[in-house]
């Protein structure tokens, strides 16, 4: 019910505005910084004052290239202080920072920097040869900046392309616009495996909120000092927040640049004293094996902070019980700025034995502040949370999309009658608030009318020694429907085998949901993400055939 | 300039209200809970489910008693679970939840409840004769509730007086309306030095987002698992924002009831390990001076917020030096929801000495993220935050008012060309964003065309250890237009003498500075908000002669 004679409070409203972060950050945290393991190798830091000073003379310079409100400004780009200055100085003067994910195929990239309508790319010179074989493809006008310094422009073959450093104008400060906090900030495209892929549009209301969420959300990461990691690029999904909630709290960004490996992070981590590290489950797999190999922790690690897929137990429990880091495992959307859910532990279940905070860090978590989450049957009916009823997620909230850019008939079938959005994930809520996601609603196998689970194989897989990474893939078959295949790739000196890798599934599922079969594969394909690709591997090995009878 | 072609963002636009957090506490932070010394003596506790239960049902009970959206409930109570309940149930129903400050005048009290135009009033049994000397000065058809079980109703003048317990009815979930952010949800009259109070008309926007800059700004206190007790009352500005910002954080609250004693407060706060207080600064002398008696600081207890008034800083020292309990300074305005500043430090700062970080905590703090300051000079101009200009300070933010409830006249008047507001403090701003308040306006005396700040004064002669408390008015002079007089409160078995705390000041501030006479009252008159009446002190000396001559 709407109540009728509501009476309006008497406070100013006063738009939030990403912009305000900054500025407060170099105001009330000057000791914060941003520390880039370059593109072009060594460290280079900014405190946020710098970085104010910075954003401030780069907007001068995208005023006098023409950008304007509205327009869209598109970057590709590592993770780096440049990076972090483009989203704030193309917000600040009312522009759209759209961020592009280099992994794309050619004609997906080509898709969307024409479905944006891109005015200009920022490229890191990494990108060159990408940019410069699809340039004949670019929308027309489209203004080229490679992120180096005067001089050091490398691509040659695209016309009238301006070196980054060459727009800093020497005016110090930059008389922000005023403008309204629906208004749009950043664009990000998500790899979708079917159709074009889709533009989630930000405004500045949801960037500030979803900061200010993480804030009551992620306590033990957000705090003034800590200095965050964030593996996870900016490219995709705004970084999971922390280009803005980072400097909102106080705390310095150690960004990794290109060099993801093991080895390299584990060096920088260690050299800067990286509180929190945030990535997807194989970056931490080559974390994991540098710790394993130096036999230590980097210096000052606290905690890890694992989203995108799944983080496998056997993952979770290197960590903390070999290792005593935590671990928060979070799930999100890009359609939801990234955060959904954290696996945060209320004070009470911080004391429970070591195994059982490792099953609960299993799970994907408990609400962020700011989103609401319902399961539903298959005829939209709500379901309990009690752990048990499984149906598909829906979500709501501040910083959750409400439809694509220019995209009408992706946007309608986006949402419920309630207007919540249906996130495709097959998830049980326990009663004290965990997420439990079973599976992608794609990615469920079908197998004689019963579902099977493709996560909850790979999780028990991956308990295996022998398995450094894995999927499951339905396989049609003549009888069942489908059937479920495991595909491997074998831990480094290992060499299981196809009935041991069986035998082991077995222990913990029914005998119907053991794979039929194990292929083995030198290195899984990923999509543009960093997630295994399901949809190659389907190709792939579409016509393998099963000869096993389940069971 | 607001710029033209802005991009509106696709994001959801889901309303920010007060009952999405204790929706939140229950579910995240089902340890929290609320301890109550409760009026009728003994200890009585609620986690957050069974908070949020006992919301439901008082909303329910409230619309039987016919409360609708837009509706002004009054409150007349001490901080207690119950005046929690209520802040959530009327809210909650789209209602105005009205706290009064007991300690108003009659006439005040009957003003307020008269222009707020309250549908009902809950009321603990304390203020009883309060209630029943004023009752005939209510307006028609006031429902009266007294926070007590069943049976134990005490008013008994009062007609059809209804037992607070009576209401819960028993359904535990309530179906809560949808609306606006805009909505108001709180009501609180500033108790002004002239013409009537004047109501500042909280919106669900804005009590939230204050909840959200909180945890941005007030990391030490708003972390989950801390136990925050508020000496600060309910009944004035929202006690600092505790009960929004604390449920959300998952922090308990310990609510002290009507005694406020140094004696009844330390064993409060041993016994339920406060790590946090919130108070006044006449509040911790009573606290200072009962640990002193023990020798022993309060189990838990790592930090005290002090605001409401300026804190001396031999209160900081006390403290800081003697007991090694952290002191966040703050300063605010009933107008502001109420926080403005807090003297966190920096990383680099908290490595400082000692007393260099005591000299800072001094200071009124740096401003909350949302929170906006500038000073200005007579002309409007704007001054720097240099440290050394001083002008008059004006806000801006999503907390602060933008007009006073149904008095256009008091709303004109309170703010500037460019829409701050005018606080009334003179203050000086450093260059690192300390606010440096250097005094209400209309508490600087001018003598002889120089400006004196009695804040300056009183904070020096605190510094006497014969003085408990202190103020300096001004006293209309012949010669010199005003001159200061110093009015103290002696130390418990100290007897100073006048020219002694003269020369006192006069070691610290120049000759013409110094108070001409000291006066000696055995308490000083408080305001309804337990800050000095200086009001009263001016009434009460205005015929003092001045006898000597200044310098």
């Amino acid at each position: 019910m709407l109540p009728e004679n509501l009476l309006a409070g008497q406070m100013m409203h006063r738009p939030l505005r990403v912009g305000d972060i900054l500025e407060y950050a170099a105001e009330i945290h000057p000791d914060g910084e941003i520390v880039t393991a370059a593109v072009e190798g060594g460290l280079h830091r900014a405190t946020y004052p710098a970085l104010r000073t910075r954003v401030a003379r780069l907007a001068h310079g995208l005023r006098a290239m023409g950008i304007g409100a509205g327009d869209r400004v598109a970057t590709l780009a590592w993770n780096t202080q440049r990076h972090f200055e483009l989203y704030y100085a193309i917000a600040g003067i009312g522009a759209v920072c759209h961020t592009i994910n280099p992994r794309l195929s050619a004609d997906q990239f080509t898709y969307i920097v024409n479905h944006a309508g891109d005015r200009a790319i920022f490229f890191d010179s990494t990108f060159t040869p990408l940019l410069e074989a699809l340039w004949g493809r670019m929308p027309d006008g489209l203004i080229p900046v490679e992120l180096c310094a005067p001089g050091h422009v490398t691509a040659h073959t695209i016309p009238d392309v301006r070196a980054y450093e060459d727009l800093f104008e020497h005016s110090d400060s930059f008389d922000w616009p005023d403008f309204s906090e629906e208004a749009a900030c950043a664009l990000c495209y998500t790899s979708g495996t079917t159709g074009d892929p889709k533009g989630v549009l930000y405004s500045h209301r949801a960037m500030v909120l979803h900061s200010l969420f993480l804030m009551a959300s992620a306590q033990s990461t957000y705090r003034a000092g800590n200095r965050i990691l964030p593996v996870v690029p900016l490219f995709h999904a705004n970084a999971w927040g922390i280009p803005y909630a980072a400097p909102l709290a106080g705390c310095s960004i150690v960004m990794p640049g290109p060099r993801l490996d093991g080895a390299s992070l584990w060096e920088l981590m260690n050299g800067e004293e990286v509180g929190t590290a945030y990535g997807v489950p194989t970056v931490w797999l080559g974390l994991l094996d540098e710790m394993d190999r130096r036999g230590a922790v980097p210096k000052g690690l606290r905690e890890v902070v694992i989203g995108g897929s799944a983080a496998p137990r056997p993952m979770i429990e290197r960590f903390m019980a070999d290792y005593g880091v935590d671990v928060i495992h979070g799930w999100g959307m890009t359609e939801m700025s990234p955060v959904g859910t954290l696996s945060a532990l209320t004070a009470r279940m911080e004391k429970w034995p070591l195994q059982e905070r490792i099953d609960l860090k299993a799970r994907q978590g408990r609400r962020m502040f700011g989103v609401d989450l319902k399961i539903v049957d298959d005829a939209g009916s709500r379901l309990p949370h009690d752990g048990l009823a499984t149906g598909e997620l829906f979500v709501r909230g501040n910083a959750v999309v409400s439809g694509y850019f220019e995209n009408a008939a992706a946007s309608i079938s986006a949402f419920d009658a309630e207007g919540w959005f249906a996130t495709g994930d097959v998830a049980a809520i326990s009663e004290d608030g965990f997420l439990m996601i079973a599976d992608r609603t794609k990615d469920l196998i079908k197998s004689g009318g019963e579902w099977i689970s493709s996560l909850d194989v790979e999780s028990i897989a991956m308990g295996h020694p022998g398995v450094a990474n894995c999927a499951v893939i339905a396989i049609p078959h003549p009888k069942w429907d489908e059937r479920p295949l495991l595909v491997v790739q074998k831990a480094l000196g290992t060499d299981p085998e196809v009935d041991e890798l069986r035998a082991h599934v077995g222990k913990h599922l029914a005998s119907w949901q053991v794979p039929d079969d194990v292929v083995f594969v030198d290195e899984l394909p990923l999509t543009a993400t960093g997630k295994v690709s399901k949809l190659e591997l389907r190709l792939r090995f579409k016509d393998h055939a099963i000869e096993r009878t389940p069971g």
